[in-house]
């Protein structure tokens, strides 16, 4: 290995400076649905009694109707799940996918563009899934994030590819 | 780039050996809960039968009661697979914010602080999910590790955002 | 922190431009999934018209038509989904792991080695899942993938630990 190989990963780089901020921001989205979730759990408690567990309806409830309350689930949580488990697909993959880009040095704007189009398209793919926004806005978002990660996974592929 | 940019992510460097224990000690939890699956599927072979495809069934079994006994599911298993399903939405997103944390070269002490009080608090949600304990023991171990990922973010965004 | 102290994250070490190859390939295979799920529900649009979402069905289809096909689900779909939903326990783990193993300097051998088994072993648990091939082969797979991130984590402790 070259005496003088030169690290990426460090603040002098703006491509890693741009990729820790933008992944922080899919990451702080992604977040925000855990507790979502748990917002929209806890304030229904009294109306909707949402729960996947009977210890969460606390203690003295019926052991029985909390059963019951669990199978029946509840739509509004339902989506919100799905729309989580859509970031548990493709969040992760994009940031490893994106900080390998970092090591494969791409230009300033070149990794820019790519970081800030796939957490615009996260963002937006949120709120498409949350409101609903008619079809094909959510599938669209999606498409526009796979993109991203597959545009730096085959960069990374044409310069570095060693089986 | 400065000539003189140091990588940070080196073993020299404690910080970064400090991330890598607890980063290796929380991935090993989150694949302890896919052996406890396992486990509880195949040693309730006899009993429950409880699988989620019907050729995990074995050869000639019946179809049918195979499909009836996936449609069941089973209380237990279910529950581990929320738990699991809890690390996925929490667990990588620590282990980049995590990574990335060292990049910003924070002290050894607020470092490993951060990354030990992450570990805790998925290892006793693990638990307290599969006992269960009463809530909120459950509730605030999520809270505490997802803040932990949060103050990394924040801390990241304020040394390094560059948009 | 010595100041002779080289980054291994860099394209002149042959390990890091491996992992990269095989972290890409994997990353693909994953996603691989996601577009395999969507083809899925958007071929069988005149036949099964199977989505998880009500705006999914399109303007002016019946409300209570698109519930009933929601609750009923799919099992082709539900078995892709359950695939996925094993490559997410699995492949993020992996991506960190097998990342944070160049930072302990392998052997090419050995680090090739593993991510090439990790690889073979995911395709494989793929094809086995979604033919289905019988029982123990995806079983096999998915220990096998699962013992090369184990390795990779043992190494890095007895190599890097520091609590």
């Amino acid at each position: 290995m070259a005496d003088d190989a030169k690290s990426l990963f460090v603040l002098e780089n703006d491509v890693f400076k741009v990729y820790l901020t933008y992944a922080v921001l899919v990451v702080f989205k992604m977040m925000f649905l855990s507790f979502y979730t748990a917002t929209i759990r806890i304030s229904s408690k009294l109306i909707l009694q949402s729960f996947a567990n009977k210890e969460d309806f606390g203690p003295g409830y019926p052991e029985d109707k909390a059963a019951e309350k669990i199978a029946k689930g509840n739509p509004k949580i339902d989506r919100i799940r799905r729309c989580h488990l859509n970031d548990l697909e493709n969040i992760p993959a994009f940031l490893i996918v994106g900080l390998l880009y970092v090591a494969i040095n791409p230009s300033l704007y070149t990794a820019t563009m790519h970081y800030r189009i796939f957490a615009a398209a996260r963002y937006f793919h949120c709120v498409a899934y949350l409101l609903p926004l008619p079809q094909p806005s959510r599938a669209l978002a999606f498409g526009t994030g796979a993109t991203v990660t597959i545009s730096m996974g085959v960069q990374i592929l044409r310069a570095a590819a060693q089986f």
